[in-house]
Formats: C-alpha cells, structure tokens, sequence
C-alpha cells in the first residue's frame, strides 16, 4: 500500500517568513540531504548521525551556495512518518524554498501529494486513522472548542477505547470459533450472559459517541444560531450588542478572513454562527407563507433558536407566542431561548421570570435590554454553558462524519447481534454479524480501510502535512 | 544598547500550514518553555540539556493541552542571537500559533519588533552589521542573482576585507600617535611610502565597490530596461517574444504576486524589468515635445536602452538614426542596445552585422525578428552577460545604497588624506583624517553604528526574523 518513494514539499505556511521548513521522508532521505548538505562543526556523515539532531550547515547546489540551514534529522522509526525524514529550516524566501524544494526533485525525490506525510505515519503505524484525521481538524481548528476536540482525538481520544472493545469482540468470536470446532460436543466456551454484558457496554459506548456527533459537530464548524422575532423586537440591536465587545476577541485570530467572521462569535473559546432571519409576522398572504417556509429552513438548520419578545407583553401573550411560534417554525430538535427583550423600558406585567421558568422549564429564559445592553452577558453565558466542553477529556466528542457513519453502522450490526443472541441464532452466524461490528469500529481507526477510504481522507489535507 | 527582554514572535509565514516556528530568545527563554513544556521521552530539565538539541513533548497552558510540539533548544553563546533560544515547531493552524505566542507573552515574554533577533545576533556579535542588512535582502530575493549577492554579502562579503584594511589602517595611525609621543625628537615610525601604498590598496578597493553598487542596485531590483523605437517597429511584438517563452520560469516561483512581475522577466537568473515608452516620432509639435521630455526621463531611469530599427532601412539610414536618438535622448550613461528587427521580411541593404559593429564598435547590435521568434535569444544571451555575477565570488558587490554612502563618504575622507600627505601636514591632523576613513568604513559593518542607524536599518525587517 505504501510506496517506496522518497517525497518532499514546503510544511510551513506559503510565503515570506524568517525560517521555512522544507519535509523531506523516505528511504532516500538521508542521502539525498547528505548530497547537497556541507556540514560546518562536525564532519561525520548524516547517515552516521543518531536520530533526533540538529545539524547545522550550507546546502549547495554543486559550488552554488543556496542557504546556511538547520536540518532536524530523524532516522527510521523515530520520525513523524516513521521513515528516515529530515526537516531542513532555511530562510524564509519564496526564492530560496522553491530552490532547496527543485534540489530534492532533481536528486530523486517527488513532490509530496496532499496529507502524505501523515498517511505514511499512518500506514508505518505511527498513528491511527481518527488521530491522522484529526491532524488536519487540528490544523484547520479557529476556536479553543474545536482545537480541543481534535487535540483529544489526535492524543487517542476515543480510538484507544474503540480498540480496547473491539479486542474484546474479537476475543469472543475466537471462543465462539472454537465451539465451531467442538460443535458435536455441545460445549458452549463463550458465556453468554458475559457476551451480552459486553455488547451493552460496546452498545452504551457507540450509542454515547453517536450522540456526542451532534455538539462535536457543532462545535467544529460553529453552532448555528437563528435569532427570531417580529420586526423591530430588537434582533439588530441584539447582533450589535453581541458583537461589539467581542469582536476583538474573534480579529485577535489574524489571518482569520474578515469575510468569515463578519457574523461568527467567539464566545470563551466556542464558535457561534449567528443565521439572519427575516422578522417574523402574521400574514395570510400567500407570498409571505413562502417566506415563513424560509424562515422554518433556516430555523431546521440551526441548533440554537433565541425567540425575542417584548416585554411589553404580559405572561398570557408571552406563553401564547412562544407555543405558537414553536408548533408554526417546528422547533423540537433545537435548543430554544426565550430573550424578553427591552426589559429597561417596561416590566412585564403579571410574572416574574421565575414563574416563566416553573410554567415553562423546557425553554430557557433571559430578561434583557439589548439596546441597553442589560443581561446580554446572561445571554451569552448561557449559551456557552449549553456548549460546554470542559469535561470533553472524560467523555470524548466524534466531530467526523465518516466516523459517525461507521458508529451508526456498528451500532445497527450490534442490534442485529444482540437480536440474534435473543432468538438464540447458530454460532457462525453469530460470529459473522459479529465481525461485521468489529469491521465497522476497525473503519474509524483504520484496522480495516481501503485506497478509496484513505484518497478521500487524504485528499483534503493540505500538502506538506 | 541590548535590553535584556526575553523576545518571542512567530517565525515561519503567516498562516495555515503543516507546521509553524516560534521563536524565543532571551535570558529568560529556557525558564518560560520549561514551565509549559512537558517532555515525552526525557525527564531531565531542558536547562540541563545541550544546546542545539531537539525535545519532543507536550506543550500544555496549565492542565490544558495547547499541542505536542519539537523544540530546537540553542544555549547563550551557540544560537542566531548568541543568547538562550528555543524554536518551537507546532501544528501549522494559526489559533495553535496564536495561543503559544499569548501563552509565552503570559509568562513574561514580549513580542519581537522588527528584525529584533538579527538585530540581537549583530549586538552579541553573531553577524557583522552588512551581513545583518544581508539577511533582509536574501529573505526578499527573488530572483538567482540578487540571492547570489546577499547570500555573498551574509557570508563575509566585502566586510572581511575592509575590516583587514580598517585594521591596516588603525595601525598606521597606532604609529603616528607614537609620532606624536615623540613629537620633539622628529622620527617617523609610519612608513609614508608604505602609508601611500596602503592608501591607494584602500581606495581602490573603495573605488571598486562604488563602482559595483550600479551593477548591484539594478540585480538586487531588475534591471530596468527601456524599448524604444518608432511606432509599429515591433516594440509589443518583442515583448511578447521574450514574455512568451520565460513566463513560466518567472511563475515558478509560487507566491510571487503576479502583478509585480507583469513585466520582469528573469533570463538566467537576472530580472530584468521592461520600461514601457511611448512610439518615437518626429514632431514640431510642442505638445508632442513634452513627450518626448517624458520619455527622455524614462530613458534615464533605465540602465539598458534596446532601440529598434527596422531592417528596411539601408546603414546610412540606420547610423543616423542611431546618432539622432542618442542625442536627442541623452543616451550616455546607458547600455545601448540596436535591435534591428524584421530580418526575416527584407534583408538590410548595404552592410552586414559586421560592418556595423566595426563601424559602431560601442553599441551592441542584433539583427532579429521578433514576429519569427529569430534571434531573440541571442538578445536575451546578450542582456544576461551584460550582467553576468558569475565571478561574484570573487569580487563581492555592493547592492546596499547606505553602503554606497558609507564608501562614498570613505573615499572623499580618503581623498582628503592623500591631498594632506603630499602637502606634508602634521601628523595629528593625518591621524584625524584617517580615522575619519574608518569611521565610514566601520559604518558598514557596524564597528561605528548608532542607535538611529540600526532603527533604520531593522525597521524594514520582518517581524519573527
């Protein structure tokens, strides 16, 4: 599956910069570098040099001098790609890169595809699937939630827990095997009771990283928020509240596009993607119902919906908005919020917000005045606070969606072994439904994967990674 | 003059990329990464451990994990800067970049100005002042000759030699201080003959590097190159000639923003930048003569000036034309290139090449078509070794304008010193004059420097180098 080739390219940014670092990995290496490299201090050979040093010297094109550079030398199979691998650090100049990267095509290296590097760390078993997928989530990481979730998973996250029942799966399809054998005997090596013990735990354990899927996701591309309310509740003034104070936090990112943050929030550390809705209003016009359909496409597509009245309203009006607007808009899967806004320039008559709250418990409520920018910290802890992930270290989060349908397909298989179990099907069957849960898990951590699997992984990575 | 801050900035370009450098350096550099560096394989303190060697390990804010991360660890006086120093190499997403950076700036780090590692390594005596300036100018270079010239000057260059002849000098004036001491007795412990001698070797080192400030001016930013001819004599056509074929080799080098090369053209490894002028015509006309005034300004900002003449026309024809421009144009200080074009559709009557290059032995002559693609790479041949730098090595240039002051300014000194031998003056007012030609000479290499003008010089730095 790996080729033998010895692949090259630019692993730091594209640009001018101080220092750039040109990768170089495979059986050719060492002497391809050794052929170019002129040592300053020592005199050894790079090939006689241990693993994991620095070298300091010119890189020559024949009598050309092309740089004064630092190689980092990592010899098979101390290496990221687990190959003999060498980063050369040079100056920072498109010029100089583009030399140093043309040098090693013309003794024998190739231009890395993109992801390469990390493929060949998975293929030399340096890493497993999930940890080589979450490379690229790392790199691609814009906020502390999601750098969080792919640096537990690049650590082994949830593929070590993966590998640790699959072994056990696996070591009962070799008792339930070895009745195959015995099968005249009648002896039943595999205790059935522990067997069913174990598919609960693989089941709890599938079933809770399936359902992580939701916030992992989220979090990874930035919860989508739809604030709604009738024109005029204040949903402009909300946005501006929201943004204003935080917006340096977000452009503290440099490099982030300006395009793709005009309406993202940085809240703590978790990205929220504020969706514009038209203001909602009652209407039997036709035309409009169209855009009430709208409005229910971008309400389905977010995950948080805050619901702006006026607290001009009283209790009765309120209550009636909100069950209205939640049976109109179909809001059952999101998280609702209730913002009763313009509390500054009228209390809401009849209840306080702990009445909303025992009336209504399912739905969170915040008391503020966007435009007087009273409680919109409420707001935004709240929000953080349905997004937390501080315990994320305890409970891993699947933010992948390959690796939600390899989940959901074990899972389905697992059903089918543990009705199986129930209707008290043959041993080989059992062990073939079996297998095909382990097939599944081995999908995510890449025990089982095929070229296709791998291209389309590799595929999005960027070249030099 | 060295403040004792501990620096850091990002040292890699900005952005996405596979992996990313960080910079520290400073006193206090070792204590701020061990303090969030968790080591993988070695337990034993950085601080204990030797320089330039490599650490693989976690790098953690507290119990949160920022990346794992290889530190290139350098010790006071073996780094870039002479001083402590850790690169630290993460995962090239700029929130992991931007987190390491607040986290060292947090435990009491600041963030490097312009140019401040270099500017570190010179005060600590890592890097002459030429060889500093030379590190901006290799990171900029863009093309295989301006590399060539910084990477000539970071290598020594012409300092070594002028630090020999410095010392020469301070020598001489050791002597005739001695002079001084003796003042009643009347020896003469410096040599006159050997002064003079030693004099003249100084200016004409001088004289030589002023000289190749023009040549090293126009490599460090393209040579301009003015086309002029009569309208419809084939100048867009030779542009497109000699765009068409190099266009790729100019792309090659990714990154290069294309509008800046639009007309550059690198033959060989020299750029060259096209000048765009108007037709020549003959005119009375006074609107039209303030044309001509425009282009005679464009002429002068070139250094080689390719007029193109149309082989219809018979020698007389063509001498005259040339000695008319010439004059018209102010042509003296520029290499005079005639292009006589459309060969391929009559021949020139009345004389070949050779006579013409007999006849005008000064000016460079190349019969071509530029519609038939004839010749034009013997015209590209012709402007490659007028700028030939492959005896580079050998006889350093100067591409630096405050080098060209500073030798400038040295050799008037110098000049003054010549003028006071030979009508005899004292010796106090010689050793004056003398170590006025090395302060000029100490300017370059930064033996007589300033805090003004070390802040002009690394302003233009980037940050992180």
């Amino acid at each position: 599956m790996i080729d033998s080739a010895t692949i090259c390219a630019i692993a730091t940014p594209s640009g001018t910069g101080a220092i750039s670092t040109i990768r170089i990995s495979g059986p050719k290496s060492i002497s391809i570098v050794e052929s170019l490299f002129h040592p300053i201090h020592k005199k050894k050979s790079l090939n006689s040099q241990k693993t994991a040093t620095l070298h300091y010297g010119l890189l020559k094109d024949g009598d050309e001098l092309i740089d004064e550079v630092l190689l980092g030398l990592f010899k098979n199979p101390n290496s990221y790609t687990g190959e003999d691998s060498i980063e050369i650090s040079c100056h920072g100049s498109i010029f100089i890169q583009q030399r140093i990267l043309q040098l090693l095509l013309k003794k024998g290296a190739r231009h890395a595809q993109p992801g390469e590097f990390t493929q060949r760390a998975f293929l030399n078993g340096k890493l497993d699937l999930s940890q080589a997928e979450a490379v690229a989530d790392l790199i691609a990481s814009s906020s502390s939630a999601s750098h969080k979730i792919a640096m537990n998973q690049i650590r082994g996250g949830f593929s070590n827990e993966l590998n640790l029942l699959r072994d056990k799966l696996l070591n009962f399809i070799s008792l339930i095997e070895l009745e195959l054998d015995f099968s005249e005997e009648d002896v039943e090596f595999a205790n059935r009771d522990q067997l069913q013990d174990l598919f609960s735990k693989v089941k709890e354990k599938l079933d809770g990283l399936i359902k992580s899927f939701k916030l992992g996701n989220v979090i990874k591309n930035g919860v989508p928020v739809a604030i709604i309310g009738e024109p005029n509740v204040g949903k402009s003034t909300l946005l501006n509240a929201l943004f204003n104070e935080e917006k340096a936090i977000v452009s503290e990112i440099a490099g982030t596009t300006r395009d793709a943050i005009e309406d993202v929030l940085n809240i703590e550390g978790v990205l929220f993607r504020f969706i514009d809705t038209a203001g909602l209003r009652e209407t039997t016009d036709t035309i409009e119902s169209l855009g009430i359909e709208k409005t229910v496409q971008k309400i389905q597509q977010a995950d948080v919906v805050i619901l702006m009245l006026e607290a001009t309203n009283n209790w009765q009006q309120i209550a009636q908005q909100i069950k209205h607007t939640v049976d109109k808009y179909n809001i059952v899967e999101q998280k609702l919020f209730v913002l009763i806004n313009k509390i500054d320039k009228t209390a809401m008559e009849g209840k306080t917000i702990e009445n909303l709250k025992s009336d209504l418990p399912e739905i969170t409520f915040v008391l503020a005045s966007a435009k007087s920018n009273i409680n919109i910290n409420v707001l935004k802890s709240m929000l953080k606070k349905a997004y937390d992930i501080n315990n994320l270290d305890s409970s891993p989060i699947v933010s992948n969606i390959r690796h939600l349908e390899a989940l959901t397909n074990a899972s389905e298989a697992l059903s089918r072994v543990e009705l199986g179990l129930q209707t008290g099907i043959t041993g080989d069957l059992l062990a073939t439904d079996i297998r095909q849960v382990m097939h599944y898990i081995g999908e995510i951590t890449g025990q089982i994967s095929t070229d296709e699997i791998l291209g389309n992984i590799f595929k999005n990575f960027c070249i030099g990674k």
